[in-house]
C-alpha cells in the first residue's frame, strides 16, 4: 500500500469535474460531478438524522440499484426542510446526468451541503449542467474536491495504490465538513460530512458494503467537530473494477487488503476533517485503550472529543486533564475509575483514579502546545481500543457560526 | 404561592454561613455551611457521572440515614480524582461539624465544587471550621450562597412561601453552577451544579424525595450551558418540620401543593443559572410540545439546548432555525419530521416539516435579539411537552474556559 497524488480520479476509469453554479454568495465553484466510465457497484452511508435532508432521501432509495456511474453533488444549499418541492429538487439533479449520459436514473447518486430551510435554485444548478459535464475529465479530481466545499478552508483529497492478485489497485477520496460535524452513518440506511471515494479495485457490491462499513466506525462515525449531527451527511464509493484484479467476493486475503487500505484512506481523510475543524487551532487525537469492548472504548473516546471544555482548554493549552475524566465518566460506559489511568502526551496525570502529585506542568503543557495534541485514556478493564479526533473550540469558531448564514 | 426575599435561611430554624478558608486564588468566601436547628429529613440527588468526586461517595453512603442537620461545601477544589485521600477529607469535612456540634457524622452531607484532580487542603479546611460555625445566622444564607460560587458573577437564591392545612411552610435554595453545566441526576444514586434547598416543611423523608425527584427532572436536569457532565454535581433538601403543617405522608392534596411549589423553585434556580451560563449574553428557553411522551419531549429538548451550532447563532442573532431541526433530528426520538413546525419566538418558520416562504426574517431576527430567546418545536405526534434552558455560546465562553485553571 503506496501513497500516491490525487483524489477521486486517481484509479482508473473515473472522470469528475466542479463548476459554479451560483449557489454561493462567494462565487465559488458549487456544483460536482463523479463519473466512472463504465458501469460501478456502489455503497453508501447515510446520515441517521431524522430532519433527513432531500438528496439524502433519494440516494438512499437509489443505493438499491445494481449498478452505479456518477454522484452529483452540490454545495451552498443542504436542500433540507423543504418538503415535496426539495424531494422533487434531488430527483432532477439526478435526471439533468442521466439524461444527458443515457444512465438509468437511480445510477446517479446525489447529495448536497449547505444553508437548511432554503429552497435550492434548481434552475441555476440545471443551467449549469452543460459546463459540469463538459469539464469532466481524468484531472478533475481537484475540481472536485474544491466544489464540495463550504467552510473548508482547504481541499481535502487522498488515494493509495496497493498491489491486489498481480494488479495494481487504486482508491482515491475527497471529502468536505468542517462544521456540524458528528456523524453517526449507518450503512444502508441513513451519513454535512460528505464523503465520495472511488476504486477500481473489483469487488462485489456485497464486500464493497462489508468494507465500507467497517472503514466507517472508525474513521467518519469518530470525527467530531462541534457534536452537531448533520442532516446531509453521506459517504459514497464506487468501485468499477478497472484494474482487473481477481475479483473480491468473499472475505478472502485480497479483500482483507482491501478493507485496510479503504481503512486507510478514511483515516487519512477524517484527520484533514478535524484539522480543518472551524475555527480549528489545533487537532486533537483522543485513544481509549484497556476497555471491555469496542463499542465501549468507542463511547468513551467520543464522548470526550465532544468535551466543550476540554476542546478550550486545548486552544488555550491549559493541560486541565480533569475535564477528560470528567467527559469519560459521562459517557454512560461502565468502568473503574479507581482503576482509569489518563495521559497528556506522553505524561502520566492520573494513576489508578488518583491524580499524581508533581507531575511535570511544564511538560503537559507542553503537550497541549502541539498543533497535534493526544490524550490517552487507559480503563484497564479490557483489551479493546478506539481513536477518535476532535479540534480545540477557538474564538473563531464562534465567530464563524455566528455569522454564517446572513 | 408567593415569592419571598432570601434562600436557604428563609425557612424557619434554618442557619447558615460563608467564610474563607483560603481554598480560591482570588481570597474569596469558599467555604458554607447549612445547619437545621433540629433534626431534618433530607433527600437528595447526584451526579450519574462514572468519575464520581470524594463528597459524592460519602453523601451518597450518609443520606441513607433517618435524619440529617447540616449540609458543608467547599469551593474551588473538586476533591475529585483524589483517590482514598479525597475519601478521607470529604469524611473529615463531615466530621469537624458533626464533632463541635454533637452531631452523628452521617447527619452531615459535604459537597464541594472546583477544579478537578488537585488534593483538597483539608489543613485550610479545618482551620476555616471555627470561624464558619460562629457566623452561622438565620441571615447567612446570602453569605452561604456567595461561598459556594465558582466562575458565576451573581449569587442565585430564591425563596417561597405557601398555606398548607393552615400553617405558613416557607421553602429556600441556593444553586451555583455555570461551568461544566449538563446534570443527569439520580436519585439516592448519584447529580458541578450544586443546589441546597431547605424548608421547614413537616413531610417524611419519602415523600420528600418523590417531590424532589419530580422537580429535579424538569429543572436541574434539564439545564445546559455547555453539554458536559460534572463530577460533582449534587442537590440536597433538608426538611426541618419547624412551621407545624399538619405532616405529609402521602400524596395528599398537601403533597401536591407542596411538590409544584418545590418545581417553582427550582424552576426559578435554573433560570437563573442558565442566564448566568458561562459568557452567556443571552438565555435560551426550548419548549418541544406534541410529543408522544415526556421522557421524548424532554429528549428532543435537550439536545437542541447542547447545540454548539445553534448558541453561536443566538449569540449572533442569527435566526439560523436549521440548526434547529438538525439538533432535534439527532435526538433519537422517532417522530415525523414531515409534521413537525419550528418557532423562533412568535413566528413560524417551519410548517410540516417544510421552511415557510417569506417568513418575516426582520421579526425572526428580533426575537435572537432579544435577552431571553424562545425556541419552539412541535412535533405534533402526542400531547406531551417539556422545556430545556441554555444560553448562548460566546467568545466570552471561549476566553473563560481556555484560562481557567492555571
Amino acid at each position: 500500500m503506496r501513497v500516491i497524488k490525487g483524489g477521486v480520479t486517481a484509479p482508473k476509469g473515473f472522470l469528475a469535474s466542479g463548476v459554479k453554479a451560483g449557489l454561493k454568495k462567494s462565487g465559488r465553484k458549487d456544483l460536482a460531478l463523479l463519473c466512472s466510465e463504465v458501469p460501478a457497484v456502489a455503497a453508501a452511508s447515510f446520515t441517521t438524522n431524522r430532519f433527513e435532508a432531500s438528496p439524502v432521501k433519494i440516494s438512499k432509495g437509489y443505493i438499491a440499484h445494481r449498478t452505479h456511474q456518477a454522484v452529483i453533488v452540490n454545495s451552498g444549499n443542504a436542500n433540507c426542510a423543504n418538503g415535496r418541492t426539495g424531494d422533487r429538487n434531488a430527483v432532477s439533479m439526478t435526471r439533468f446526468i442521466a439524461e444527458v449520459m443515457a444512465f438509468d436514473r437511480k445510477e446517479v447518486l446525489v447529495a448536497s451541503t449547505g444553508i437548511i430551510g432554503r429552497y435550492l435554485p434548481i434552475d441555476k444548478i440545471r443551467r449549469a449542467v452543460p459546463a459540469l459535464l463538459g469539464e469532466l475529465s481524468e484531472d478533475g479530481g481537484g475540481a472536485f474536491a474544491e466544489a464540495i466545499m463550504t467552510t473548508d478552508t482547504v481541499r481535502k483529497e487522498a488515494a493509495f495504490s496497493l498491489k491486489l492478485g498481480g494488479a495494481i489497485v487504486t482508491i482515491g477520496g475527497a471529502c468536505k465538513g468542517v462544521g456540524m460535524i458528528y456523524p453517526e452513518m449507518a450503512l444502508g440506511k441513513h451519513a454535512t460530512m460528505l464523503a465520495f471515494i472511488s476504486t477500481d479495485a473489483a469487488i462485489s457490491k456485497k464486500m464493497l458494503e462489508c468494507a465500507l462499513k467497517d472503514a466507517i466506525e472508525d474513521s467518519f462515525n469518530m470525527v467530531s467537530i462541534d457534536g452537531d449531527m448533520s442532516t446531509n451527511d453521506c459517504c459514497v464509493i464506487l468501485a468499477n473494477g478497472l484494474a482487473g484484479n481477481p475479483k473480491i467476493g468473499t472475505k478472502s486475503a485480497g479483500y482483507r487488503l482491501f478493507a485496510a487500505a479503504l481503512r486507510e484512506l478514511c483515516g487519512r481523510l477524517v484527520v484533514m476533517m478535524a484539522s480543518d475543524g472551524e475555527g480549528a487551532t489545533k487537532t486533537l487525537e483522543i485513544e481509549v485503550v484497556g476497555a471491555k469492548s469496542g463499542a465501549d472504548a468507542r463511547a468513551v473516546a467520543r464522548k470526550i472529543s465532544v468535551s466543550n471544555l476540554l476542546k478550550c482548554a486545548v486552544y488555550g493549552s491549559d493541560p486541565n486533564w480533569g475535564r477528560v475524566a470528567a467527559a469519560a465518566g459521562a459517557s454512560g460506559v461502565r468502568f473503574d475509575p479507581d482503576k482509569a489511568d489518563i495521559y497528556l502526551g506522553s505524561i502520566k496525570v492520573l494513576s489508578n483514579g488518583a491524580s499524581i502529585k508533581g507531575f511535570d506542568k511544564n511538560k503537559a503543557r507542553r503537550a497541549f502546545l502541539n498543533g497535534k495534541v493526544r490524550i490517552k485514556v487507559d480503563l484497564k478493564s479490557g483489551a479493546r481500543r478506539a481513536k477518535a479526533w476532535t479540534c480545540d473550540l477557538s474564538k473563531e469558531y464562534v465567530a464563524i457560526n455566528s455569522e454564517y448564514s446572513t
